[in-house]
């Protein structure tokens, strides 16, 4: 039986849908990406470099750290099973509800999965209660920051104070920063900058996400110790990632601005959406993210589908439940209809309908 | 350290190489498959479909089997990775010397790993004698047909054999079939036509090699048991393929001839650089794949570098020393060079020179 479990699975539609439940950049793939992906289409032939020299040099040039501490995947996700697989951790953590996949990959390495539990009457926050959670029977813990699918962040203090417990403790601390670019306040949440001093960190990033690039594959991890990247880099295939693939990696690290244009674009267009579902009556938890998590009571996936909008249903995430919904922040045009179609859907109209949608 | 143990490695150079350490086909990627990756760049802003329709449906129709019988992955080698993941078995032989990745995702999978050698007194042929290594204490069996680097086939008959008795002793027998395009008499040595009723039996298949888009990466197998379909698919991450290696996968099944093609090239290639390797008095062994396992007393690696040619040592092959190499078929104007070179680096003159090579 095959499930379906994730967002941005379009292709059970025959037609076009409005895709709010994959959390891609609403500006797109930049031209400039899709050029090297059809310029270099020659070079597919011959198998990947698989030490990925070029995009390795690239990475390493674009947040200042040694190339040795990098290991690029076929996706962020690839890495996410090749991390507990290189190291075998006995006893991990993980911080729920998150991504299903943190806790499948440690499965997966033979792990047992303890889970420290975010709150719904603390909105979901994660506040240094987690710090009591972090002893030395764990021998590894995974982090979203900002987490999906709340799109909450841990400010930076706190996950120098998480690092350091978990240093002292010998757990290898994996923070996911898949979506971190999307955050106005990127600075006050990474820990990028001062990877190189944190030797049990692994910081997971992704160009699936902010160079909207879902469909070619592409994430890569930054490694506090050298010696992490190598043994990520020596578990599974040796070709994981695809030439194309890496061409739009180096495509992309050289665009000049649109990290910034993104950041401006979706913080406009998520106060927006968030603005319009609150007078709509939602309840939306603090998102500092590219999408927006919410409690309705409605079902909503199948009224939605009507107007050829796939929302993303929280139900399968663990102590999450039906009545939580994911969307990602989308163009203007595109959120506006989201808006419209759930006025129609819920038959409220919004309290300030002059400000909450035009 | 970065180890280049593969064939097909050319990033190192800074320069064009002629590569005969990758076994890919001479003719190149055919213009319809580059044509579908550029055609469809667009598409690739969104996550793959997890369950790869399109393709699943196209492998369904070329091969004449169930599509619950297939799992699609990032090339072969992410499979052989996946299936030992799937089945986790705790004894598993490999038929050695062959493609290392076998007894790499063994050892991942936690596999104790033994190994049945194939002598190089007999030519490295495997022969019945393989059937009484296989018992009841084993869970898996891989073997590579043709074999990898040998070139060597075991016939139809014999493998069914092998399957039977894997089957009665509770062995799951993964077949790497990942070359057998290239072989002429390809009825005679594969069991895909009847995987149905060999339940116990897994057969990988690779886009890879026969349409040369190693750099896309693209790998396939078939299950003679639907259920382990459903596990290998449920194992490691959901997008494990790019919608360009599947784009580019559903354009290679829709070509006419091309398969047909390679094989007549690839045959009288094959013959000519043997031929010329005899001549030149080097020992070349049964291959019937699109590449030529030699020995050579002599180290051919750097000397044959001063021509720009890449070969592949099989140094690192378990029983293989530094007196063998491995080199691909490549296109008539390249073996000719490659013979001249040979025969220069060699100091050795043809036999027949005017038989050998033009």
């Amino acid at each position: 039986m095959m499930k379906e479990v994730h967002g941005g699975n379009i292709y059970k539609y025959d037609h076009k849908v409005y895709d709010f439940s994959a959390n891609l950049n609403p500006l797109g793939m930049p031209q400039e990406v899709k050029q090297a992906v059809i310029d270099n289409i020659d070079g597919y032939e011959s198998y990947p470099d698989p030490f990925h020299r070029e995009l390795t040099a690239a990475i390493s040039g674009f947040h200042k750290v040694e190339e040795e501490r990098i290991c690029c995947g076929n996706g962020a996700a690839d890495l996410i099973f090749r991390i507990p697989l290189a190291f075998r951790p006995k006893q991990a953590l993980v911080v729920s509800p998150t991504f299903a996949e943190y806790q499948q990959a440690l499965l997966t390495a033979g792990s047992e999965v303890k889970h420290y539990f975010l709150k719904e009457e603390n909105g979901f926050v994660c506040d240094e209660g987690i710090l009591d959670s972090i002893d030395a029977g764990l021998d590894m813990m995974f982090i979203c920051n900002p987490n999906n699918p709340t799109g909450i962040g841990v400010e930076r203090a706190l996950m120098l104070n998480i690092a350091e417990k978990c240093r002292r403790c010998g757990v290898i601390l994996v923070i996911d920063e898949c979506f971190m670019e999307f955050m106005e306040e990127e600075p006050k949440y990474s820990v990028m900058d001062c990877i190189c001093r944190l030797e049990n960190v692994i910081i997971l990033k992704a160009f699936t996400k902010i160079y909207a690039m879902a469909g070619l594959r592409l994430g890569y991890c930054v490694c506090g110790d050298p010696s992490h990247g190598e043994k990520i880099r020596e578990t599974l295939q040796p070709w994981a990632v695809s030439t194309a693939a890496s061409k739009a990696g180096c495509a992309a690290l050289k665009l000049e601005g649109f990290i910034e244009k993104t950041k401006v674009y979706v913080g406009e267009n998520r106060e927006f959406l968030r603005n319009g579902l609150q007078s709509l009556g939602y309840r939306v938890y603090d998102t500092k993210a590219n999408y927006i998590f919410f409690r309705s009571d409605r079902e909503l996936i199948k009224p939605m589908e009507a107007f050829d909008i796939v929302v993303r249903s929280c139900a399968n995430y663990i102590t999450l439940d039906e009545h939580f919904y994911r969307i990602a922040v989308r163009t203007r045009e595109e959120n506006e209809y989201f808006l419209r179609c759930l006025a129609e859907v819920t038959g409220r109209q919004p309290e300030r309908k002059e400000e909450a949608y035009g």
